[in-house]
């Protein structure tokens, strides 16, 4: 797909189809996001991907907003480690957020759908995934195929209009 | 260009030429960021787009890792409201991460370099740009074409070996 296209089609895919993501498909949305720049390129990120069904089922407890996930193909957690100064929390999360982006479009590009779940019970995920101590969950990108309809056409979405937003040379 | 080239084409670019970025596709860029999603579509935040010479100039005082800021073509300035709780820290700046790499990832495809700078000086951005209180500025996208080689063949990047930083099913 078309870069324009594919930043254009992605939405949030929360239902999937049956059909497995095949494994070079995976790894290449995780090289997106293995990609992403960082703050002095401190990449103070670890991603966990899960394809096992009892896994993903059981990874739904983490937070009301993962209900969705067992119904994923694949399930790929940020994590990132614990920050050393207050500072890098904010730092951290951006580029985790980078991280996210560059791996949905390149998910997109293959017509795989994703979407995001927060985390909350940070002691059920180190459970689930063997997370040792010293590291936090961030997010879940929930992927697989869009049971709804395939991605594609530029997708029109619930936004502050784009001149409220965007501001040329002053406020 | 290709999704999965554009994303392995870009790289943090500091040096431009003098060719001028086209308003449609520094609209297309901002377009980019606009469509990111957010928690709870938040949209914490505002786009200050600099494409004066003079502004970009000033903008090189807000942080030293912005002294290559005039010479970019275009700045954008990523700024976030102040947050009502602390929480919202991490998680706006996590959007703000998503919208820059979809930013920079739009920018990557048209041929155009990005590269962050940080932001210290508050107080001085909010006189060059107008930010109004209960506002901060968070990054520094500033956008050119490349003057030392263009963008296209994959980039080999400095990262930690792919297998350290992705897990499959445990950590």
């Amino acid at each position: 797909m078309q870069t324009w296209d594919a930043i254009r089609a992605r939405r949030n895919v929360r239902t999937f189809t049956d059909q497995p993501i095949e494994p070079a498909d995976l790894d290449r949305i995780l090289e997106a996001g293995w990609r992403a720049p960082s703050a002095k390129n401190r990449q103070a990120w670890d991603f966990v991907v899960v394809t096992d069904r009892d896994q993903l089922a059981e990874l739904a407890t983490v937070w009301q907003g993962a209900r969705f996930i067992p119904g994923s193909r694949a399930t790929i957690v940020l994590t990132v480690p614990d920050p050393q100064e207050q500072r890098f929390v904010a730092i951290d999360r951006y580029d985790l957020g980078q991280a996210t982006m560059a791996m949905m479009i390149a998910a997109t590009d293959l017509g795989i759908g994703s979407g995001h779940a927060s985390i909350h019970d940070q002691e059920a995920l180190r459970r689930i995934i063997g997370m040792p101590e010293g590291h936090s969950g961030v997010a879940l990108i929930g992927l697989g195929y869009p049971a709804d309809r395939p991605l594609g056409p530029p997708v029109k979405l619930s936004r502050r209009p784009f001149d409220e937003v965007v501001h040329r040379g002053k406020w």
